[in-house]
């Protein structure tokens, strides 16, 4: 039998990533996008000398002279224009975010003065020229790079982005993606499946797990017939970037998707691969549409979802992260087939490390399992025996 | 001066969660949502003796009995009513997801078989009983706890929510969020600041550091104007669950807040807390509305919200997950102020355990570093001199 290895399954997956191009959205939506062009400091930050005690602000210069009283000229507030202290022997009232009063260098916080009728006595017998002033350009020069192009964006960018006025920025456009299944044995979820029938559940999930990429797929549905396949397929392959299936992928009389696809001139790249779950998997392409065909065990659909379209999705857009997590296996775990095996394993921390535990699975079409689980560990297909305290590749799925 | 140490300041936060109630969802939209009602298996699963590979199914007994070629009666598709095999010395194709036939307690695989004008050869010695058969109720039985209340739901559990036909779930209602700026020095997000003035940001990374808890939260902007500060605040404490305020609690002229809510009869809980960055945090109460007052500078607002907020959201909403996320401090760090220290830092995982890079900040206020880390690793305290290779509570952010 011809398999593929996970590893060249991978690599053949991921020089096949796409171009989906850029849009312009609103930077409060961007939360989980890819940016598409570098975002610099638009001004100086802080953009002024910037006061970051509230106290008063004096000329450091009079101090060092041996005034400890001033008269108190008036109050900077925060966000009024920049006053300008007359006499280097009186003060201003200075608030935290205000601009630094002209001729004045020093800011006295309250906690360290007496003020009794509109006379300030300073209380301490030494401070420092420039105290409690975050100066003009200390964190960021005008021009400086921020943030990177191709970067995620998450909530600390967001605020980075509304500071420096970009309400709408560019990032990565997502791939136009629908998720199809087959199979004559599937009902609606609201529906009462007959004794031979169940629900359909594979698609859902698969939604879900492109949800969480900002990836809103449609579904389709058709039934076991070649020529309906074909049909509708052929549309979708000019309509969509990419088709994602669950099921009729492998030997049974009703796996028609290799053949169909075959004859709508999609390339197949591979078919099998040297895994549980999800051997059948078949990957292929048509001009610059990507075909996912999952088989239809509910765990493999997922645990391939998360493999390879995810990490294909991250590098067409540009993502530089590969997800690199790996995990403490607890247990001692043994597994004879000459497969990578994707293990279930419930995720805990001790000390900063994450120890991965097995769950005892029922087969690969178990979805229950998966709830009692957060991730699967990836056992290499070279061996049989893997030891408690080995450190193996993690998808993390919650 | 008076400071509450944050292992206090979290204790009170968390004995003052609130409950918002519970409403129904399509299951579709219920990613990272909290369950309030159990799953159960609405009938056994899988439903019926489910064929596990394509192949042929025939009664074992025969094949013990030295048949090795059976007649084809016909095709059990996925799908399709079950049939009865009527002689033991036939067989019936079978496909994987189809109802095991009547009268049948075996799959032989195609590929341990010859097929030819209807009639099939064995090629394999040896065969058990129920072979290629995942057996009814074996993954779970008819009323089986499938998903525990208070399960935050994954795309693990949108899947079998699918399979057991809950269209519709109970979910906790989320807060009723408000979230105001103050301050006169802020401007909008596309409008170009003047000299004395910077654009208003705070309101944006909260709302979005709260949309990752799927809370869509409404904003507001006030100016430091006592009389107006309480109009409006009187009327957000009617018609919110939670009220998040950044800036104006420190003892600047202008810092309303505090006195404004005492004003309006809110319950001070505490103000100001033994951390770096975000001291002045006010913390109070009206009736059932919460209300967390940050100080203004954008690191302070994003640590509290992390802090504070988070975990008070998630005791609120029934999560029993408590953030107990660690990591270890990859260089020596030392801090001298009798202070909890939020550290930012960039993680980095190596095997299995991760690892804190501390990255030098420039001030509190310097919200650009954020993009530069990932988390803050959480010192303690009651000391200053953190050594590498220890151990600290971590809060991520990406």
């Amino acid at each position: 039998m011809n398999l593929t290895t996970v590893e060249k399954a991978l690599d053949i997956i991921l020089s096949n990533s796409e171009n989906f191009g850029i849009e312009e959205v609103s930077f409060l939506n961007s939360r989980g996008r890819v940016l598409k062009e570098d975002i610099v400091a638009d001004r100086d930050f802080p953009p002024f000398n910037r006061v970051s005690m509230d106290g008063i602000a004096i000329q450091s210069e009079a101090f060092f002279k041996g005034v400890r009283t001033f008269d108190i000229e008036g109050i900077q507030a925060a966000g009024n224009p920049q006053l300008q202290l007359q006499s280097n022997h009186n003060c201003l009232e200075a608030m935290t975010g205000a601009v630094l009063p002209k001729n004045t260098d020093a800011v006295i916080p309250y906690e360290q003065v007496e003020i009794n009728n509109g006379t300030v006595t300073v209380g301490v017998e030494s401070i420092k020229k420039f105290q409690n002033i975050h100066k003009k350009g200390l964190d960021r020069k005008q021009g400086t790079l921020l943030i990177h192009k191709d970067t995620v964006i998450s909530s600390a960018e967001i605020g980075v982005l509304a500071t420096v006025g970009k309400s709408t920025i560019k990032v990565a456009k997502q791939p136009k993606v629908i998720i199809v299944s087959t199979g004559n044995e599937l009902v609606e979820v609201s529906e009462t499946p007959k004794e031979h029938q169940i629900r359909r559940s594979n698609v859902y999930t698969l939604v879900s797990l492109l949800e969480r990429l900002n990836i809103k797929a449609e579904t389709a549905h058709i039934l076991d017939d070649k020529e309906l396949l074909e049909q509708r397929i052929k549309s979708f392959l000019d309509d969509y970037d990419v088709l994602l299936f669950s099921g009729a992928v492998s030997k049974g009389k009703y796996d028609f998707i290799p053949e169909v696809l075959d004859n709508l001139g999609v390339n197949k790249l591979f078919h099998r691969v040297q895994q549980r779950p999800g051997k059948p998997f078949w990957f292929g392409k048509k001009n610059t549409t990507t075909i996912f065909a999952f088989p239809g065990n509910p765990v493999s659909t997922f645990v391939g979802c998360l493999k390879y379209f995810y990490p294909w999705f991250q590098k067409s857009v540009g993502i530089s992260f590969i997800n690199k997590e790996q995990a403490v296996l607890s247990d001692d775990f043994y597994f004879k087939p000459q497969l990578t095996y994707f293990l279930q394993v419930k995720l805990t921390q001790k000390e900063g490390t994450l120890m991965a535990t097995p769950i005892s699975g029922r087969g690969s079409g178990d979805l229950a399992n998966l709830i009692d689980a957060d991730a699967f560990l990836e056992l290499p297909a070279d061996r049989t025996n893997f030891t408690k305290g080995e450190v193996f590749p993690l998808i993390n799925y919650r």
